[in-house]
């Protein structure tokens, strides 16, 4: 049996410091909102599914974070103010350039007399001091907040805060929800307490998460314009399966993408159209990044809508 | 009905690189040996159970890889060298100590003229002089590999192979599996081909992983110092699974700890006996690594076994 949405926020607590992110939340769009700003709230990463109380164990979705910090980086390029929520340890926008061993091979020593100075080699500075000068003019402008969240409990109550933050911007609002959600859970009241243990071979019960985009839509941010993302690894049901939520949830885009050639290709579909975006292979090889297409191609989709409104 | 290990091997593929990767375990072996160096082989980090052959969702592990990547840093420090064996995108050596946006802040760009420069911040620059000297040294003295994995099956290819190039060591080979690796898994042939579908909640049935302890004791690196790892979350049952380990596998050490506690204190499990090492608050708050002290106290140890041997 499916739990509706309200029944899952009653069984399940909030984060912790939830009131704290709700104040930083208003006070973001309430600024964005006198400075005549866009917003856009973009979900990164996947959500967590404990199996224990004490958690050691969970299921997990695949997903680096990829999409959506890109995403970040060209809508902010772009004059949005920027709401990102990922999941912890995913990509963010900026330190995703510099991931693994690659910051430390970039950085020479310098000993001179009694100073040490360690700088950036100089085969790479252009690129950092390109990455670095976005960063610190984002911070500057104040136009981008990060939210962190582990598990699909943590990631729906922070969803829903900031939708109910996001409603007085009305259609300034872009909701990007790049995050791969889990569409399944384990009950709070079924965990186990302590580490599952391993003297017989355990049977996890799944129950489907209530579809969160319905209240969403309806009741959080009415008046939003909202992507929600479809990731199939099978060709065949892809655009059917965009086109079904499309139908059933009114809202405004899916963006389809088989796991596959994701970084390559997408679908845009809309009530009206569906249509391929894609990198040719001499695109990907210079390193250009599908998001910049797809966020251009939002935006002006984005600003068609707040004209007709 | 648990398979045996063969069965578990017959049946999984290996990782398609896998020879390669043997042949960089071999020479690097074969060249400690002929240095008479210490080798250790650490794992870290959580394992990935698919639930599918396209993979979107996993049962995975805790663990961020803290351990490993902290205690490879201190066994370098005391002359060992390093098979790294890491879950990707878990805490590496080095470069754990930047993740974030740490690295970014740290950085400033100076513009003379025609040139851009970028320095580490004077506040910082000791910090992060300090770890790159490690860094660099230990890439020059050729002391450090890092091999990675993502699934519950490439990690036990690659420890099987680990293990097999480092025989060759004897009782200079040091296993240190500090890995959480699943207990559990589906079967190559039970998986679901495409993304498991949401049109009913799934039950994912799981069988028990083989024990590799046994085999890796007593045929795969025989003469070794083997330490495993135990984490629970009940203190109640802690020393008696790791006793119970240690009879049923006799290798050499257990090291026991509890999730909610594991970065101040840990049981050290021997046949002998079984001690707590602690950090005080004082050490915590000083940033002091528990890390360090169990890799002094394992040294020792491991001088001793190969003294008596």
């Amino acid at each position: 049996m499916v739990s509706t949405w309200e029944e899952f926020f009653a069984k399940h607590p909030p984060p912790q410091d939830l009131t704290q992110t709700e104040s930083l939340l208003k006070s973001f769009s309430d600024r964005h909102l006198k400075e005549n700003n866009k917003v856009v709230l973009i979900t990164s990463g996947g959500t967590m599914i404990p199996l224990e109380h004490n958690t050691v164990r969970f299921v997990d979705n695949f997903s680096a974070g990829s999409r959506g910090s890109a995403s970040a980086e060209y809508f902010l390029e772009n004059g949005y103010a920027v709401i990102f929520m990922y999941r912890l340890k995913s990509l963010e926008p900026f330190t995703r350039h510099f991931i693994g061993h690659k910051i430390l091979d970039m950085l020479n020593i310098t000993e001179n007399a009694d100073k040490c100075i360690v700088t950036v080699a100089p085969e790479h500075t252009d690129k950092v001091a390109m990455v670095l000068r976005k960063y610190k003019e984002t911070l500057q402008q104040n136009k981008l907040i990060q939210i962190s969240f582990n598990t699909l409990t943590e990631y729906l109550w922070l969803l829903r805060t900031a939708c109910q933050a996001l409603a007085c911007l009305k259609d300034k609002a872009l909701l990007y929800l790049a995050a791969a959600v889990s569409d399944f859970y384990v009950p709070f009241d079924e965990m186990s307490v302590h580490k599952i243990s391993s003297n017989g071979p355990p049977t996890i019960s799944l129950q489907l998460v209530p579809k969160m985009l319905e209240p969403l839509v309806n009741l959080w941010v009415p008046q939003a314009f909202v992507i929600s993302f479809k990731l199939e690894t099978d060709q065949n049901v892809l655009v059917s399966k965009a086109r079904t939520a499309l139908n059933k949830y009114k809202h405004n885009l899916v963006i389809a993408n088989m796991l596959q050639t994701r970084k390559q290709q997408v679908i845009i579909v809309s009530k009206e159209n569906d249509y391929i975006l894609s990198l040719t292979n001499e695109q990907m090889e210079k390193g250009e990044e599908i998001e910049k297409f797809i966020v251009t191609d939002i935006i002006l989709k984005h600003k068609n809508f707040s004209k007709i409104r």
